[in-house]
C-alpha cells in the first residue's frame, strides 16, 4: 500500500483532485472547472482520469493508492456510497458513485457530504486539532455543518446529522430554502447577505460604484472588499450575518458543550468583518459554563480543507474502527 | 455483590429513593418531602438512612448494592462528583456529594444532572429502549435534556451538554433565567405557561372558576384538567406551549437526527392537549429526511424515571468502559 490518499472535493465552481500525504499535506492536485463535469458519467470520467495522472506522477498505480475519498454538495448514504441529491446539480438522484469510482480505479472509495468532509480535514490537521468535542460549519450558498463528538464524526440514526444551517432562529422569519421559516441559512446564506447587499447599495454611492466597475454583479466578495476599506452600509451588513451566525452558534454551544466550533467556506473570507459581532452575540446567549469552554476559531487549511478532509474520510472509515 | 442498585431522585418537590433490579424495576422505594432536606448535610443524612433502611429490609449491608447513582436539578462534574449548583436550592456550590456519600455508606456513588438521568432511565427501560440515538427531554420549571449519541451518554467536552431549555427561539422574545432572549424555556417552562394561563383566565370564567375552587393558585396541573375538560381558553394554552416545543424540537431532529425524543417530567402529563401542535409544527420545520426516521413519544417510566435512571448511571459508570 503507498503512503497517498487521494481526496477530491466537488464544489459549485472547482472540482479538486489531490493526493495527500499521512501528515495530511497536499502533494500534488488538479483543479477542474465545475461545470464542465456536472453529469455522474461526466464526473466519473474526470476524476478518474485525474487521480490515474496525480498518480503516475507519483510513479504509482490507482489501486496501490490507500483510498480515494470524496466530499459532494448534498446529502449522500455513506454507508452504501450512494448520492441522494446534489445541491444545484442535477441527474444525482440515488448515483452509486463510491461503488463506480471503486471499480473504475480498482481502489476503495468513500463519499460524505462536504461540510462533514470539512470538518474531518480541520479536526485532524487545521483548526480543530486535539480537540474531543467539535463543531464544524461551512459558510456559502448553504449552511452546513459536521459534529465530532468524543473523538468520532456523529452522523446521526441515518447520516442526516449537523444541518446546521436548518435550526431556526427566528419562528417568524423569512421561508428557507427548506420550507420551514426562519433558519440560519435564510439569514447567514449568500443569498440573504445579497439582499442585504442591495439594500446596503442603496446607501452608499461608493458600494455603488463599486459593483458597477466589477460588471454590475454584486457579491458577497465586493461587500467584503467594501467593508475591509470602511464602507459602513457594507460594514453594517456583515455586522448583521455576525448576529445571526452568533444566535446560531450560541444555541450549538449550549447544546453540544463543545471546545471549538471551526468555521470555513468561502464566505468565511469575510471573517474579520462578522466574527466580531458573531463572538459577541455568543457571549451574551450561551451559559456561562460551556462558554468558558469554547473557542470559535476560523478554519486553516483554506482551498485545501476539502482534499484533505476526503483523506481523513478514508482513514476513519478503513484505517479505525 | 448484589444484585440491587440504589437510585435517588432528588426533585423540587420529592426526595425519593429506591432499590432497581438488574431488570429496571423499582424494588422497594421511599419517599420524602425535599424541602426538609434541602441542606447538603441534611440531605446526606437522609439519603444515608433511607438507604440503610431499604438494604436492610432487602437482607443486605449497603456496601453490598452495585451502587448508589443520583440526579439532582443543577449542574455536576460527574467524573469529580461535585454539584456545581442546585436550581432554587441554595447551599450547594461545589459539594464534593458523591465522595462524601461514598464514605458514609462504603459503597460506590455518581452522580448526574436530572434530565441526563431521566434520558439514561428511558433508554434503557422505557420509550428509548433500543434506539442509538436518542434525545430525552424533561418539562417543568425549567427544561433539561439529555442525548444518547452512537449508543452512549453525550457530556460535551465539560460535561455541560444537553441545554436543551436554552436554545433560542426567538432572538427578540422574552428574556430567560439564563440572560439570553427567547429560550425554548422562556416558551415552555411552568413560568410561561402561568402566564398564558392567568390570560387565558380573563377570557374563561370556567377556568376562573376552578381556580378559585382549588383555593386561587394558578398550576399547569388545572389549566391541563380544564382543558381535557374541553376548556377552550385553556386548550389555546397548551396548543401554544405545543408549537414551541415543535421549533425547539424541530431544530433538535435537523442536528441530531435521531430515532427517537422522549418527553417526560411533570408538565407532560398534559401531553394530548400539546402534542398534536407539536407534532405537527415539527413536521412543517423539520427536513424530510430526518423527519422519516424519528419518532416523538412520551417517557414511559413516569414517577420511577429517576430512581430507574439513576440505577442505570451506575452501571454506564462502572460496568461497562
Amino acid at each position: 500500500m503507498a503512503r497517498w490518499t487521494a481526496g477530491v472535493d466537488f464544489g459549485g465552481t472547482n472540482l479538486k483532485v489531490g493526493l495527500v500525504s499521512p501528515q495530511g499535506r497536499v502533494i500534488r492536485s488538479e483543479v477542474l472547472a465545475s461545470s464542465t463535469v456536472g453529469l455522474p458519467g461526466l464526473f466519473i470520467d474526470a476524476v478518474s482520469a485525474s487521480v490515474r495522472r496525480l498518480s503516475r506522477a507519483a510513479g504509482i498505480a490507482p489501486s496501490r493508492l490507500r483510498g480515494l475519498g470524496i466530499g459532494v454538495p448534498g446529502p449522500v448514504d455513506a454507508r452504501r456510497g450512494l448520492v441522494h441529491s446534489m445541491v444545484n446539480v442535477p441527474g444525482w438522484r440515488g448515483v452509486p458513485l463510491a461503488g463506480r469510482l471503486s471499480r473504475e480505479l480498482r481502489c476503495r472509495c468513500v463519499i460524505e457530504n462536504d461540510a462533514k468532509v470539512f470538518t474531518l480535514g480541520e479536526w485532524r490537521f487545521g483548526a480543530g486539532r486535539g480537540a474531543a468535542d467539535l463543531i464544524g460549519m461551512t459558510l456559502g450558498t448553504g449552511i452546513g455543518g459536521g459534529l465530532i463528538l468524543n473523538g468520532a464524526l456523529y452522523r446521526g440514526s441515518i447520516g442526516a446529522a449537523g444541518e446546521l444551517g436548518h435550526i431556526v432562529i427566528d419562528p417568524d422569519g423569512p421561508r428557507c430554502g427548506c420550507g420551514a421559516r426562519g433558519c440560519l441559512e435564510a439569514y447567514a446564506g449568500t443569498r440573504h447577505i445579497l439582499r442585504l447587499g442591495r439594500a446596503a447599495m442603496r446607501r452608499s454611492g461608493a458600494l455603488r460604484m463599486r459593483v458597477r466597475r466589477a460588471g454590475g454583479r454584486l457579491t458577497p466578495r465586493l461587500i467584503g472588499q467594501a467593508g475591509r476599506q470602511g464602507d459602513a452600509a457594507a460594514r453594517e451588513v456583515w455586522r448583521e450575518v455576525g448576529r445571526s451566525l452568533g444566535i446560531g452558534i450560541g444555541n450549538l454551544v449550549n447544546l453540544f458543550n463543545p471546545e471549538r466550533v471551526v468555521i470555513g467556506g468561502g464566505v468565511a473570507n469575510n471573517w474579520s468583518l462578522f466574527s466580531p459581532a458573531m463572538q459577541r452575540t455568543v457571549r451574551e446567549q450561551a451559559m456561562a459554563v460551556s462558554l468558558r469552554a469554547v473557542r470559535i476559531v476560523r478554519g486553516r487549511l483554506g482551498n485545501h480543507a476539502g482534499i484533505v478532509g476526503a483523506a481523513v474520510l478514508v482513514w476513519e472509515r478503513h484505517d479505525t474502527a
